[in-house]
């Protein structure tokens, strides 16, 4: 293989609030060989094609000190969740040819290893999705929505649960698990359009908050016997104040307070006794080693028969990167937000 | 049997504030026939030996509408876990002699029938504790601490715990039982004497929340892994700022808002995502299935050998429970509070 333009996302600066394009991140283009690249024992090389844009990346361009994940290094490539295409392997799960899920910079050739956030993992692809599923609905997303609702809903026919970002990669899973089991599903999103998508999927009431008041939603329509909390802030208390006794509150993300937000105040937890209220944070990495195997057997099949359907919003070009993960910090995005590196 | 005197403590009045003896609570005299009350089918007649004084009693003075428990209805009766000496019985599980735990009456005679805060059941006394024993380490407190603390704290050696009103009820067992786990505990409580205490058991890091301040002690001495929390509002706020990752709060209580003060305010509540915590509220009566025998077939020997120590406050006469019960909303109380109606 001959020297090829290899771009690069830098993490340049931390940002205070958004994200900002040019600024926290930066496109840079050098020219390497992948022939010659070094690999250590265990890496592989591949050439990216699809990489995926999540919520908590924003929890990662961050002073070291102030998040939960591994902030990026300044002046490095950031990484997440990708499907590459292996060249050349020191890994002896991965040959040349073989496409591979994994941790991978936002790059267009990156040295890959396994990572605490994912093992690399061949793709078989018997289902024959396309590649960007396996970042989004069956990959992290979809684990996520996967692994929490197993663990933590407790989940009964005719009850009732409310879905925050209901349109929303993790949202629209959870929104259509729940239906699966039976449950009355209320789910709020950001716009008229999600709002349309959320009743095509099977929320039985949905609705923009950006126009209809929360809490006025849920004190009609509930009490709340599971919240999925993606937002945090005021909706996590609207959910808090409406919930039944025994509910549970899912909290898979904050996104409210990613951005240099004033934190929201909130005026009273004597619920969480007064209702028995289990409340839980989880990182999906930690439902792994419990719900993996199962996930990987049933999800691909459930979404290339479309028993469980999503949506994409594919950006092409990895230079537009910056501008995709913005998007999705202000959830412009219409489906899970996925680069389209290369096509093969 | 002829003619007694049988004392009552009648709810008089809601309370707005803390329950004000003789005006929240009256007690009354009245003269009965034992022999001739008349018992419906699964009922038995008791002569009151004690009855348990509990934090929750305040709930259950409130207005219908406002409560998670039964609220009592006025103009009768309060109730609690008491146990009693069986004088009749229409209940075939229970027959005269008998020392039978459950809910009763406050009052020197009551009809007793099973209800879904306890279901009577004959203590055979093996380990010849005291009757009150049975209303505190080896009754609904123990059941408490024991119930909540398996179900909730996922306990590991070494790592710490902070408990709130340790040397309560319920606060001094949970103590016990982290430390039998090989944890550090720390925990705080409302006097210099009950700090004393809190030493006396194998507290690592006691001190008085009244005169040292609790966020700066948790900010030395965690972070958190485990917080039983009794009291709720600030002090759960400063467990909730040092908690560690995948730190535990176990609700058992809020007392810090059950005598209509204006609620806390919480500043942020991120952390339940940022530090992925597992925050559960809980009632003794929901996980009585999974752990009662177990309880009743470790605990009294635990408290007999003294493997496990526990101090009672008791107060004699019936007709001194409303004080009673306002020294335990008041924390004036050292040790379990247990009214003392009759010596056998």
């Amino acid at each position: 293989m001959a020297p090829v333009i290899n771009g690069k996302v830098i993490f340049n600066e931390v940002p205070t609030g958004y994200p900002e394009p040019g600024k926290t991140l930066i496109y840079q283009e050098e020219t390497i060989d992948p022939n010659t690249i070094t690999l250590a024992p265990g890496e592989w090389l591949v050439k990216v094609l699809v990489l995926s844009v999540d919520p908590y990346l924003r929890e990662r361009m961050a002073a070291p000190s102030e998040t939960y994940f591994d902030a990026f290094p300044l002046g490095a490539p950031i990484e997440n969740f990708g499907v590459g295409l292996v060249l050349r392997s020191e890994n002896p799960a991965f040959k040349p040819g073989d496409h591979v899920y994994g941790i991978m910079d936002f790059a267009h050739y990156a040295v890959c290893r396994d990572s605490v956030l994912a093992k690399g993992h061949v793709i078989d692809n018997t289902h024959k999705l396309s590649w960007s599923t396996y970042v989004g609905a069956a990959g992290m997303p979809g684990e996520t929505a996967y692994y929490g609702w197993k663990e933590y809903a407790r989940s009964k026919e005719g009850e009732i649960a409310f879905v925050s970002t209901g349109a929303g990669a993790v949202g629209s899973l959870v929104v259509q698990l729940a239906k699966r089991d039976g449950m009355k599903v209320i789910a709020s999103a950001g716009s008229d359009d999600k709002v349309k998508y959320l009743r095509e999927i099977g929320v039985d009431v949905a609705f923009n908050y950006k126009t209809t008041n929360t809490l006025e939603v849920l004190k009609k329509e509930g009490p709340v016997d599971v919240y999925w909390d993606n937002v945090g802030g005021p909706t996590l208390e609207a959910a808090l104040e409406t919930a039944a006794n025994r509910g549970r509150i899912i909290v898979c993300g904050m996104i409210s307070s990613y951005n240099g937000e004033t934190p929201h105040v909130f005026k009273d937890l004597t619920v969480i006794m007064s209702k028995t209220l289990s409340i839980n944070g989880f990182l999906v990495t930690d439902l792994e080693a419990k719900y993996m195997d199962e996930f990987r057997a049933t999800m691909p099949k459930l979404l290339a028969s479309d028993e469980i359907s999503f949506r994409e919003d594919l950006t092409r070009g990895l230079e537009n990167s910056a501008e995709a993960i913005l998007s999705v910090q202000k959830g412009t995005n219409t489906g899970k937000k996925v680069i389209i590196v290369a096509d093969a």
